[in-house]
């Protein structure tokens, strides 16, 4: 990634969203052209039709699971992930310049970004909570309107892109509060060699009908190989009962002759396999 | 379940959500003394000191996956799950009485809810989303205020317990937006027998370090004795590097042999297992 200057990067949300911070992230850089969309489906469609080169969405939260929607986007789209970060969700209090804490009364931003800073909400009970559609949706209004008696919870980026000033710093009740972010590319030309270096993580998708014992012979595949798995999870599928989707992230890359061969294994034994991709965690 | 005079049930949201929706179908009743809670802690801590005699909570969304907060309260607190349901999330436009749809402008709600229903906004683009923090107490508060140029999105049930008038029926983009509730009561006395019938669920949640293996080892506990699992998903151990928790749902009830010897078997194999509960859907 040592050419910026062609990275177009979709994302859902406004800028300073925290998929944008981890964007730049990515991009250990502040200036990229990342371009917002409101929906999940808009930043994959812009990708496989080559509008940006890159996209970035979020795959699972430490608190909320996994977002099962994106998971059905990538087993849709003809893309592969090529990189992964966690960001921590810290929200900040933020007001347009010159407005001092103690002016405050309102407090604009999402509901769940609200419902995560309740302390701070006890500990200053002369402040309302109000809702908006968006976190850094609300610092951009607030900048924008000049309001003098009203700040936003939001990222600490959004603070910077809308000219705001954080009053106060990480004041959400739980700091346990992580995301974890796919870098997504347009799907690999076959015949591509890109494995280089160590700890590489292969993610798949595959489906199989839940027979006793199924999984575990899918399991099979990776121990047998002494390959170590970061995650797992079933999900049902709504169509067909009994029959489930699992991701699986295992460690090592697609090119390493022990996971490809864990891959042929196990596709003998699933109705559907899809490798989503190989990366190195950023 | 046959003496309802003494049920009182804790759930999290206002009158008229979705745990209130659960909480109604796990009684068949109209009438029971649901107890509404701010946060999951408070529904936990209300059952755990014997405030209430049973608990409503969500544990997985189809869009949005394991509610983790959730697990993590039900390995804390000496409770065990007895029933399950899965109630679809559908949306309806509420406003109050003699309301006319063509007289809406605003159309308040959750963002999360609104942001469900975008189809509906594009097909009426004259109305204008406002976030609220609650669908349910967006109802009350518009039947409250007798609002004449309103509606709120909401459940069913909301428009019932607030007097609203359901102006459209089912506006939600998606249908497949389903969320599976566990019915809870305090820990089971020792040596109780509650097995009865067919169609049990176990389900459990243990821990285990990486080793390579030490998964497919877990699930050799239920696939040598024939058991189907339902379920199994991993999360990391933030604070313990390569060691995961595991949710497991397994057919079958605590008491039936293969299972006990499973578990028993499981128990040599795991850092810490705790059966969360036996119980028949509903």
């Amino acid at each position: 990634m040592s050419d910026h200057s062609a990275v177009t990067v979709a994302f859902q949300g406004e800028l300073g969203a925290f998929s944008f911070s981890a964007a730049r992230h990515f991009f250990n850089a502040e200036i990229i052209d990342a371009q917002p969309f409101e929906r999940f489906k808009q930043v994959f469609e812009a990708l496989s039709t080559g509008r940006v080169t890159h996209a970035v969405i979020p795959i699972e939260n430490t608190l909320y699971g996994s977002i099962h929607e994106n998971y059905d986007h990538l087993i849709q789209h003809d893309v592969r992930i090529s990189g992964e970060t966690t960001i921590r969700i810290a929200h900040q209090l933020i007001a347009a310049p010159g407005v001092p804490f103690v002016n405050v009364r309102r407090v604009f931003s999402h509901p769940v970004a609200l419902d995560q800073c309740r302390r701070f909400f006890s500990e200053f009970p002369h402040l309302a909570p109000v809702s908006f559609y968006d976190t850094a949706g609300s610092v951009k209004m607030l900048t924008e309107k000049q309001l003098t008696d009203a700040a936003a919870i939001a990222s600490e980026a959004s603070a910077e892109i809308y000219g705001g000033v954080i009053l106060k710093r990480n004041i959400e009740d739980n700091q346990d509060n992580f995301t974890r972010f796919f870098l997504l590319t347009k799907q690999i030309q076959k015949g591509d060699k890109f494995c280089r270096g160590d700890f590489w993580k292969t993610s798949i998708v595959f489906s199989i009908a839940n027979l006793p014992g199924a999984l575990f012979k899918a399991m099979a595949c990776f121990a047998l190989r002494d390959l170590s798995l970061t995650k797992i999870e079933s999900r049902p599928i709504r169509e067909k009962p009994w029959e489930y989707l699992f991701y699986v992230d295992v460690i090592g890359c697609i090119e390493d002759e022990k996971v490809e061969k864990a891959l042929l294994h196990l596709e003998e034994l699933t109705s559907f396999l899809k490798v989503l991709g190989s990366y190195r965690p950023n």
